[in-house]
């Protein structure tokens, strides 16, 4: 049996680089991926943060690149060669809910933190539904473009798709609720679709200037009541129409809250840490707020995002500060849960 | 001191029509408008059901029609002799929110449950910014669309926006909880937006079949998980893309959670009697379920469905199965709680 290093995590705080046998082509759906790059996200912190001892290990990693190494006899939409980028759900690509891009809701979907024996921190990944999962690069792309292609399998698509849930168009006020990648490629994503004017809440400075070469026009570094207090005075005493949250906590559930304007629309993209939150008279009701977004289905945003990154129009891969390989992935987890770095980058 | 007979709910279960001084014009922008009809609303009777008592009393009644008797100074859009229908809002027409039709946000808006002097159940009511609030009738309409005029005042326009809020097209497929008479004109309403399929889930015969009339193809009278399984099994397994949700208890969101499709879109016009509910991985954020709807501007949607009321195409008023006058509220009140009656109309 060859070997091939990936990454699990035992538990809190304890990730770990270990030989497992080599990924294979198992089903005549599948492909085998040799990893391009992959990276650590910010939702692979909440484990980090809190996963019981004795719960793993578990396979890490749900975004990369690579290039495809075998397919199984069935697949046809990708071959060996190509440059693949995987999304962070696995899709089978001809369901009811596929066909309309709600990839989230694919009735043989998963996702890769699901697989017990896949993962993209890895060297390689056999990816189910290749068909329906995987998105082709065309041949040629620069190597140099490698990072803003790996966003386009989550972080990208996923600020992107807080955007366009919470309705962003032309001339729009916006306000974006974190200063983690995810957040940062909201305020991108906004950019791209008009908005006029962009605040973001956050309050690490060198996240916040991306923030502004990425478009905001205002930074708010408070939270809580002061934060509430410091959006609405700059619009108007009323909040923003639209707000993206990017974080995930119930801090960030009531931030939202706190600074949508009456009829406005809260588009949620942080992965919730709580199940219950206020949507009764005193918060959403009354005022006619809507809450939307969720899991994002990158994979429906690809052939849309795809041609800015492949031009250089759109760099979210500034979002990357670390680089790293395997054998950095411990460290890579420690510092991007101490904020030392926003995201980190695992060359294959 | 001239006196007329107003209503006062004392606490739960106890509502009294008493001697109160005449409603006259106090401010400029007021008018003062005699009832024609008025009537008891599904929301009434939470603090029929639960209102401690040393509470009230309170001045109760937020649907009516009526005709102008006074008009202050500097109202200039209705006029003594106006037939006039009142919003459950009121208004003042003229800040940022009321130019969006946002209604319920309008900086200087309050509701008639709110007036401590003032309400629908009653002779008269002074009626605040009275351009903002009243929408005038065209002279001449029979008398025999009274019913249908005063749903416009609520019940017709959160039914309306349930729909509009969930997304309602031509072709839609719906799920309406609730057979009150906001589910009910929700149920018309999605069929006016031209849904094809509408399931109506509610036990009430009488209301189900009025539910039918107007437009309902299924109902489903189970409950919880069978009720889940019902609309499951009516759509191919996979729930409704839109819930219409016109009851406000935390069951009835539930039920909305456990119809809605993957993807789709939960419209909520029922006063939430909870103010925390599940939001997170397990309910809404996974599947991208959006949570939208909340307080009905009513104002907003009076323009667009007074045409269909006037031409008798459409008859919410159908709604009222009982009529009485103001000596009757009480009654009325208990009949409703009781469920022996859907919906009474109050003749001035």
């Amino acid at each position: 049996m060859v070997c091939m290093q990936a990454t699990f995590m035992y538990g809190a705080g304890d990730v770990r680089v270990e030989n497992v046998p080599d990924s294979v082509v198992k089903l005549p759906t599948d492909a085998l991926v040799r990893v391009t790059a992959s990276c650590i996200c910010g939702s692979d912190l909440w484990p980090y943060a809190t996963m019981p001892h004795g719960a793993g290990p578990a396979r890490m990693g749900h975004e990369f690149v690579g290039i495809v190494e075998d397919t199984g006899s069935q697949v046809t939409t990708v071959k060996k060669g190509d440059l693949v980028v995987a999304p962070w759900l696995i899709s089978d690509g001809t369901c009811e809910f596929c066909k309309e891009g709600l990839y989230a809701s694919c009735v043989h979907g998963s996702m890769w933190d699901l697989q017990p024996d896949e993962g993209g921190q890895a060297e390689a990944v056999r990816v189910p539904f290749a068909d329906g999962t995987l998105v082709r690069i065309p041949a040629g792309a620069d190597p140099a473009l490698l990072p803003s292609l790996l966003t386009l399998s989550d972080v990208f698509g996923t600020g992107h798709h807080a955007a366009v849930s919470g309705g962003v168009t032309a001339g729009s006020t916006v306000a974006v609720i974190g200063d983690g990648a995810v957040g940062l490629l909201a305020v991108l994503s906004a950019r791209r679709l008009g908005a006029e004017r962009i605040i973001l809440m956050g309050r690490h400075k060198a996240r916040t200037d991306l923030g502004r070469e990425f478009g905001a026009t205002d930074v708010v570094a408070d939270r809580g009541a002061e934060g509430i207090e410091a959006v609405r005075a700059l619009t108007g005493g009323h909040g923003t129409p639209i707000v993206l949250e990017a974080v995930g906590t119930r801090t960030a559930y009531d931030q939202a809250v706190g600074v949508v304007r009456g009829g406005g629309t809260i588009s949620r993209v942080g992965v919730p840490q709580y199940e219950e939150a206020p949507v009764g008279i005193g918060s959403l009701f009354f005022r006619g707020v809507r809450l939307t977004g969720g899991a994002a289905p990158t994979r429906a945003y690809i052939d849309e995002l795809l041609p800015e990154v492949l031009d250089g129009s759109l760099q979210p891969g500034k979002v990357f500060d670390v680089t790293t390989n395997l054998a950095g992935v411990p460290a890579g987890y420690r510092d991007m849960a101490d904020r030392k770095s926003l995201k980190v980058l695992v060359a294959g």
